[in-house]
């Protein structure tokens, strides 16, 4: 047993997602939650900037006794390099393999649909992932740039005119591709799950990153006998959090009755692990 | 004669709007730019982190030669309190004044529209700006919260579906008022002033905040006999800087030529005038 606490980290509040199924899967997890809301989005930046604050974020997680971190983050996941999560010193599991495999698993037609920030795929990243799995997959991949602010803006109605007109321009190539599988690549996407289902139809399956990679999560604890905790939940934000709790609602589905405390990423000296002396990746 | 040069600051690259009329009305003003594209949007963040931001973006202007800054951005200048600004070793413009009298001056009807970011209009500056010019204006005001993302993403051009329709949602407030002015309280609008035009019609006056607080800043200049310079145009981004030509001829309306360098706002020191020993504001 070991009761150090599960850290998750996100651009901005998506990752909260994942934080919804690890506590519905193992309430009695501790969990550190960061949301880097200061300086989201990540996904319409370039690659040296995500990695930069991806570092700043990492560090930040590890200045608590932790024993796993998790990238609840479509856009971390696929730009950081691998040196730097093999240099941590707890488990890493970011959302590619997790949700990649729950797709392969799930298509009958072995026809897949990625949809994620521009930055995810620009990286390739679940294409390569899938391809490792099983060759003969087809995969379509499209960038969505326009949803995490959507998301963030709260046009999340199923009937929102805007988002609807947005995700059809987005799901046109997918399902053009004959897909019956989607990856829903960022962690904002699945708050507006609705929207994409009523464009795709029943048929199609819509794969959640956020909670494939709880679940991924909690079996590799599971595994190495590191569950249990006091079920205490603690939450990170940049900026200031004021409206967190309203927008912590959208996304973990229930009110939290608490705020989130602020991080201080400004004058944060990167983990010695990277092996940067404060400097720049 | 004053040949150093003009400071501009924004949020992203919006700001650009104003070097290009500063540029066009003086083109042998020496300017240096600077766009906070890792950290833009600004104005759908609490206050205290737009101010945090804003004094780095001063302290790194305040590196080079200057006679004056310009704050390029509605949000910042809607939210820098005045107390920073007067510290100032050089003057400032924000775009608040010039773009109010310029919005009174164009009404004929007393009516005035003002659009802005979230954090613009929750500030109330135009509408106290234009109150102070005249207090029998009536003025509606209204926030765009996905105004900056469309433009930032290339959802630009006049029949872009996406954009009327978000553009119809936040103008209908202003047209049920009757407004024949409406001023374009963020640097990034004007990129798609035809898409509102053709909503609003013909007859209402659309005033750029960008062009109007550069003629101003040129003005003042002109006025102490500071004007002066070699047309030297220097342009820093706090991001690599990728895809900088492409977005600056978006903003500036002509191919630059030349890339934009990386400005580090990682380890910058706040400027000694705003009294602060490099900690938070």
């Amino acid at each position: 047993m070991d009761t150090r606490a599960i850290g998750v980290f996100d651009s901005g509040l998506g990752g909260l997602t994942a934080v919804k199924q690890l506590h519905r899967l193992a309430p009695q997890e501790n969990v550190v939650f960061f949301g880097d809301t200061a300086r989201v989005p990540y996904g319409t930046r370039p690659a040296q900037t995500i990695v930069r604050y991806a570092l700043e974020d990492l560090s930040f997680l590890l200045t608590f006794d932790i024993k796993l971190i998790i990238a609840a983050c479509g856009t971390v996941s696929s730009t950081l390099p691998r040196r730097y999560t093999e240099a941590l010193p707890v488990p890493f599991v970011d959302v590619i393999g997790p949700t990649a495999r729950a797709a392969a698993a799930a298509t009958a037609n072995g026809k897949i649909g990625v949809l994620g920030t521009p930055a995810t795929i620009r990286s390739g990243s679940f294409v390569r992932e899938l391809e490792s799995i099983d060759s003969r997959l087809a995969v379509t991949a499209q960038a969505c740039p326009l949803f995490v602010p959507l998301v963030e803006n709260g046009y999340t109605a199923r009937d929102c005119e805007v988002t609807r007109l947005v995700a059809r321009e987005y799901l046109e190539p997918l399902m053009q591709a004959g897909v019956d599988t989607i990856i829903l690549g960022c962690t904002h996407y699945p708050i507006i799950k609705g929207v994409i289902a009523d464009i795709v139809g029943e048929k199609v399956t819509l794969i959640d990153s956020g909670r494939e990679t709880a679940r991924y999560a909690l079996e590799l604890l599971n595994k190495s006998d590191s569950c249990g905790g006091e079920g205490k939940l603690d939450f990170y934000t940049s900026d200031q959090g004021d409206g967190f709790e309203n927008s912590a609602e959208l996304f973990l589905g229930y009110s939290l009755g608490a705020g989130a405390r602020k991080a201080d990423l400004q004058r944060i000296d990167l983990h010695p692990c990277f092996g940067l002396a404060g400097g720049n990746p």
